[in-house]
């Protein structure tokens, strides 16, 4: 029965629930950009202040970038360790936001009820849902359902600088747990829960390309000049051959190919590739020659560029030839593909395309190997049944287009294995104007938490 | 005597004309930029004053864009249209400037003096050191040695808009004219003055590649959706050969040879192609293969992107799959290139490099073909005497790589020549952070014009 009481407290307490994570939704937490660190402290101390209302014993530990929270409560098995991050994506273009991305508002959508705002789904209202879970629990049960430690980060938008030395430097503390939760993924679609079990790597580089030692005049220089963008342009155009492959060298080493029992569990899945490519106005797969999309956005590497710029970029036209030019690129990683040899061999790639003249410099943005879950834990099980139960829809083992590096440093570094519950759509517009949280998602992820808290402390 | 005592009132009124010329400067006349509008205004308005001052019946027309000043003033044979801008490029990068760019200073340098500030010498500086030959002339001879039209646009540095319309509007008043003076060109070198006969044509071209209809999460995305970066960066990368030719269809029709006797007369002007670009750090010449420096930068034809834009580009790192790509591109013309026919197969050209689901959208930044100067018209001769005397060194017949296209549409609407004077340095920093113009150039400038006129008009 006690498990039915939580259920229903969280329904009625929905409410409140809500306001708790719009006040955290109004502190712009943006970890990229440093006009944005005290917001970012200021959002550690509310989670801080948050759980300690509940009786955690917790606090806002400083890193070299933000601060870290962590926090301790509750006794008996499993130790359950609790990840989130409170940081946000930037959010320009600004102009493309029909509201202030940190004044969140509940609005009614044709799919529903949704919570407008930057980091209503990434990840703010996602951690929201294990507390909230954790609030009524301790609320109907006086006591906490078993021990649990908080993890909440604030630099995982900007490649989590910090996280490895800290994970090092508290591994004492930090690797008692049995198991580590983390909640910054989606269900597989609106009715169907999902637990991830693989995670795409992310190696983030940017590279800046310097031909003369000032911008030029295109009419005086025009011609005799070396043009970085050109030369940036040919290195950017060589990364892919005709068939979309990667050409860095070594790229390919420890891709696997998928069992034929997860492609067949995939293809049951019944994806809806038309729709997932339509809804953004697109129609062509747009990766390797011969791959199903979901391989291509689960368990195949890639090669973005996420921004480029150079010379002039204002309104109107400006006849130079700019002395710079510099792309921000991001590798998508898996099976065991070695984010540091790519990096190497991405550089000395680059450094052998350069003619004459031109120089390079490249700044690192973080590398994190691809993960693939201890799917054989019985926890998997357990999860699995309560997100069923939730859902009244079988939950799935899924793929991850996007990284959380995270579970593979909790692996590496404090032997702990990691369990990927989430509860966003991909049309959650998470990194884009106007991202929102379907009501839905916030309300039956607390539910789902409290019902996997249940399920495996039993 | 007369040209002697206008000559040493010259030397006497230095400090005062430059007084003059830096409060034009004040003025932040940018063009390209909207919100410089008014600037652009204000510094029409106070050329007329200036002109008006001088007894010059002057005004400013206004025009869809910027304003044109108009003057007319004088007497006699024969009939010279003297042509500047008064409006100048934008500033950006800011953070390179040493000093406020509309906060001129004269300072001293190991080559002398300087007058720092955006548009010093292109073209505000220059302008006025016709002007100021012109108040001096008057003031000492208490008339005009000839009748003279004044025309000064405001459009220069963003493709002139307007000025076809308007020369066409006024072409009855504008064609009276025998010849266009224009001051908007450079010494040979610094000691060495210089008419220059050929001139670059411009083409300028914006295009905007569309894929996704929104930025999407490139892990979410990645691998699947199309990035428009990536395609432009193909499309940037395939319009040149390995040679360095410009590979778009039929770009080379109207590319003349230069012939033996220009050629020699170019080996013979010394021109240290290894002191030019290494000015700037460079040292291999990056055009097209077996052709020298200067025929790179007068008589050969180029394609270059003056600016990239896609994704983020502030700090840190967003893990975005770019919506869409940017980027302004321009051509140097030569010959009898034709700007409308280059600008359709450009365009066709990028439209059938278009893969699957992107689309492409084009913004017309001007187009002007390049110009050959009349230098049998004994004017020439007379003027180049004249220079030579000034600077006592043979002046030269040179190329120019920068684009006037005034010259043409002189000749094309009022079928008016024009001679093409000019005082500015390869090392002026036009178009990029801390322009200047020596203030040497400006004095001698002054003189230069004093004789020129006295020449033209024997």
């Amino acid at each position: 029965m006690t498990l039915n009481a939580v259920l229903s407290r969280i329904d009625d307490d929905l409410d409140p629930a809500l306001e708790r994570l719009k006040a955290l939704l109004r502190i712009p937490s943006i970890s990229t950009d440093p006009a944005y660190k005290e917001a970012c402290a200021t959002a550690a101390d509310w989670l801080v202040a948050d759980l300690a209302s509940l009786g955690v014993d917790a606090e806002a530990r400083a890193t070299p970038g933000h601060p870290m929270v962590v926090g301790h409560v509750g006794e008996g098995s499993p130790h359950l360790l609790f990840y989130g991050h409170y940081d946000v994506q930037p959010v320009d273009p600004l102009s493309l936001w029909h509201r202030d991305p940190f004044d969140p508002e509940v609005q009614d959508t044709p799919q529903g009820k949704v919570l407008r705002g930057r980091g209503s789904s990434d990840d703010k209202g996602q951690l929201m849902t294990f507390v909230e879970a954790c609030r009524t629990w301790k609320a109907v049960n006086g006591s906490w359902p078993c021990r649990v430690t908080f993890l909440f980060e604030g630099e995982e938008e900007s490649g989590s600088p910090s996280l490895v030395p800290f994970l090092k430097e508290f591994k004492d503390e930090l690797s008692k747990p049995d198991l580590a939760l983390i909640c910054d993924t989606g269900l597989f679609d609106r009715d169907t829960p999902a637990i991830t079990t693989m995670l795409r790597g992310l190696l983030g580089e940017e590279l800046t390309v310097t031909g003369a030692d000032k911008d030029l005049h295109s009419g005086m220089y025009g011609g005799a000049a070396m043009n970085p963008v050109r030369v940036l342009a040919r290195i950017i155009a060589s990364l892919h051959d005709e068939t979309g492959r990667i050409t860095v060298p070594g790229f390919y080493d420890g891709v696997p190919e998928i069992t034929d029992e997860m492609r067949a569990q995939w293809e049951g899945l019944g994806f809806d590739a038309e729709g997932f490519l339509g809804g953004v106005d697109l129609s062509v797969p747009a990766g390797e020659t011969g791959r199903s999309v979901l391989e291509m956005i689960w368990s195949r590497p890639t090669c973005e560029v996420n921004g480029i710029t150079g010379g002039y970029t204002g309104d109107g036209f400006k006849t130079v030839l700019p002395s710079k030019a510099s792309a921000k690129i991001s590798f998508r990683l898996v099976g065991t593909q070695d984010p540091l040899e790519i990096r190497n061999n991405f550089r000395r790639m680059v450094q052998d395309a350069l003619p004459p003249d031109c120089s390079v410099e490249f700044k690192d943005h973080g590398a994190g190997p691809a993960s693939v879950m201890a799917t054989d834990d019985p926890a998997f099980e357990k999860a699995r049944q309560a997100l069923s139960d939730e859902w009244e829809k079988d939950a799935a083992f899924i793929g991850s287009g996007g990284s959380i590096p995270i579970a593979g440093y909790f692996k590496q570094i404090l032997g702990l294995d990691s369990m990927l519950i989430g509860f966003g759509l991909d049309d959650d517009l998470i990194h884009s104007p106007n991202e929102k949280y379907d009501v839905r998602s916030f309300h039956k992820g607390i539910r789902s938490w409290a019902r996997v808290l249940d399920a495996v402390t039993r």
